[in-house]
């Protein structure tokens, strides 16, 4: 028999995937448009149920441990036990081990709306605006590695890898590596 | 511990993912052009390791039962237990069938060069030369869903959703669901 | 004193430009879709006043004689001296010539209403759907040309060129050229 | 006898139309990559020729008017009658008057390297990296405009629409307009 399809939580939290260019006069820096979520959802015809809902719409620099506790929040107070987070990049791995610190993904005895949830966060280098975007790749892949997974966990969901949250670093590169790969290779 | 990031076999045999626009005065339809596989990996810096490798290059209503002896052939021959075929979609469910009638996935007593493969056959509905392609999304979303799997089997990957192969069809709005959730509907 | 902004009709008839990959199962070519000059409008917030009209929507190959009586019918009758027309690639070139033969742009001689029109025929060789269209470029091209020309005429543009429709031919690299440049080179 | 196809001189000074996501972690704002017109050019196999040349790669809030000498003496010293400037937008309309105001386009008594020059000033209000980028549109208008104009002149090439240089203005919605046709308004 088949496993069922597991209906699916999407956080978004702002970060490069939802950034767009400015459009008023004198403006420098990119600003948060609508979530790029819609646009990729748009494109593939969904057939999985998924509950979309924003946490907030920042560049990654500027998240705060409030923002994380209000991601905490929605990550268990809903009733979804697969949760995409889209976020930035530059601080994804902070809110990856915020989350494991306060027990999500790390095993039934937490309970199962902290414990047992499994938890993806991905983002994108490049907006999904843009022409050659890694939005819509890094949000296909965090799905169904949610889909097919059969443990809790958190994981940052990077360049074609899900690496355990505890363990997610970016190399000297930009890459998002699991530090004992690196540790392993010297 | 984590598991560790496993070896994936991609297989390219044609299909609308890989169409492009015929350049030649007075031609009709699409062709298929170079890999989308390598466009699509340009754009994100894959961190895991793969191996791409061409069985054809077919509009997949011309895909034969020679074809898909010639897929089986590199799926049992590759080292990879992990393996994602880019496929047309007209066909792509007629392939997962002939895979899982010659035990691809189907369990450890077909052997583990053939009965413990995980095997993910995608496409898209728009060629990944489109603006508004859904290939990006599928292609990461087997991946992800390869990455994860615990379990051997045949799936066709479109729409967000990993269908076992023996029950994947195409619903009147030409979306692929799994035959099962179709009858209970009913 | 500047020559004020002129008005211009826009005619869709098709093509390339037009084309949008089928969205049934089993579907070799392509269709034609909504008008790429929408979209294409939509992305540059238009200052200029213009009137769209659809003459019909066919692949170029299948434009008969009848449609260019009609194409000449809305050049014609329209108040505008500036006239676009998008046309598929392969009959641009006839479909000059027949405006051409009926007097248009040929001089104040064939009267106001036909001798002193302006006349760019643009199209797309890839469709405006796709990645790496030209059709922004060579809509944006024939509308610059129609506003800065001071002679009337009808002319082929394509590859950032304005060539005249009684010379506009398309070489054997699928390239459009004037048939006297061709000419004096050999 | 048709008029033959004229050289062209194209500069490139930065801008949005050049601008890319920035690639390094924790920056904020765009950074200026290769030039555009490589990119839109690549899509229109041009059959006109030209000479492209870059004189500064800045946002136009910096560009000064040691910059503005710069462009100056290309368009000077260049052998082509028609330029082309890619251009930021928020100081396009100022590099346009001091053009104007040293001669340039203003006619014969000027001399032929300076007062018969056709001038176009375009750029981009989105990224040509962007999906919905209106710069190919924008690029082609300008590059249309430069091969039909009969009358030396700069102009400011945007929104579809050609603006003489010592009258163009950005108005309330950011768009280019004429101040004349403003002024006649009220």
């Amino acid at each position: 028999m088949s496993k069922p399809i597991k209906d699916t939580l999407i956080l978004q939290t702002g970060g490069t995937i939802d950034k767009i260019y400015p459009q008023q006069p004198g403006a420098y820096g990119f600003e948060i448009g609508q979530p790029a979520m819609e646009n990729i959802m748009s494109r593939i015809s969904p057939g999985f149920p998924f509950l979309f809902e924003t946490v907030c719409t920042k560049d990654s620099q500027e998240i705060t441990d409030a923002d994380r506790e209000d991601i905490l929040r929605f990550v268990v107070e809903g009733d979804q036990q697969l949760i995409l987070i889209t976020h930035g990049t530059d601080t994804m791995c902070e809110t990856a081990r915020y989350l494991v610190r306060a027990g999500v993904g790390q095993g039934s005895n937490f309970g199962p709306g902290v414990g047992e949830k499994v938890v993806a966060i991905t983002g994108a280098f490049k907006p999904e605006c843009m022409k050659d975007t890694d939005a819509d790749f890094n949000v296909g892949f965090a799905l169904g590695f949610l889909q097919a997974s059969s443990a809790p966990g958190v994981y940052v969901v990077m360049n074609g890898c899900a690496i355990p949250g505890a363990h997610a670093i970016r190399n000297q590169n930009g890459k998002f590596v699991d530090d004992r790969d690196v540790l392993s290779r010297f």
